[in-house]
């Protein structure tokens, strides 16, 4: 079999889901391959036996950890890294503390960059669309209540697009 | 609060996705709003409390039946009553069993057309594109297996796509 590539994410409410849509659709050519949401873990692989004790430890890592609460405030950019713009999600220790776990075994340790908690709402600009886009959502201010009690295995389908395997739920068993 | 447009469906393995959106990214307008799928409910609305109901009764249905497996072999069509063009999942008695109870209390019984469960692969075309793809597509034939381990309870955003809220596995409590 095919290693299968999974990610995790969360998923804001729909209120902020529809809210990061409404700039994806303009300004984010990926916008149809998964709702709008926060990545815990980037894009791995993982065999059918791999994800079995992944999915494990993803429980036990819900299981313990309470619901929380998240706050939006603003938009920024990983310019000049990247051309993504987000809406970013103050850090919080409970989403480091995720992050990090993810990132330990049995999961396997495939960070890239630093963890900076967002919602990607454009990607795949040219330097200049991302300069004239940025310019002006740089100026909105947000003031974005959620509260996490969930988080989502996902995998990868040959389109490119996301089906949830799984969900786990925060302070359940 | 506005009330929700909730759906439940199973989604089939990631083998039987990725055929069934070799059809449907041609075939299919709506490709992009949600993966592969054999809906168990239709949209229903719920409010905050509703839904907590319904999350427990789905709880309990998984609970209480095991997995099993399904089987697709042809594909079929709507045709006349909508023009919507799909793989039929053989009839078996825990789908059945699924659907109905997902249409007595405390769920709302919206119930429009008889139960058949199918995978849509091709919707919204007009007549005479209905009569050439499913010309060709009744041609095929398939022998597809895969084992229902879980359904998934998903919520509609303003743009038409959906997310999932909650992955209910068969046989856990």
């Amino acid at each position: 079999m095919t290693p299968v590539t999974y990610g995790i994410a969360i998923f804001p409410s729909k209120e902020i889901q529809d809210e990061a849509n409404s700039y994806r659709k303009r300004y984010d050519p990926r916008y149809s391959l998964v709702p709008p949401h926060i990545t815990l873990k980037e894009r791995f692989e993982a065999s059918a036996d791999d994800i079995k004790e992944i999915e494990q430890a993803c429980s036990e890592l819900a299981k313990n950890l309470d619901p929380f609460d998240i706050h939006i405030g603003r938009v920024s950019s990983f310019s000049p890294t990247t051309h993504t713009i987000y809406l970013r999600v103050d850090d919080h220790e409970k989403l480091t503390y995720l992050n990090e776990k993810m990132h330990e075994e049995p999961f396997p340790d495939n960070r890239e960059f630093k963890f900076v908690p967002h919602i990607t709402i454009s990607q795949e600009l040219s330097e200049e669309e991302h300069s004239d886009v940025y310019g002006s959502l740089r100026l909105l201010s947000f003031d974005l209540h959620d509260t996490v009690d969930r988080f989502q295995l996902l995998y990868q389908l040959e389109d490119g697009s996301w089906t949830v395997h799984e969900t786990f739920k925060l302070g359940e068993g």
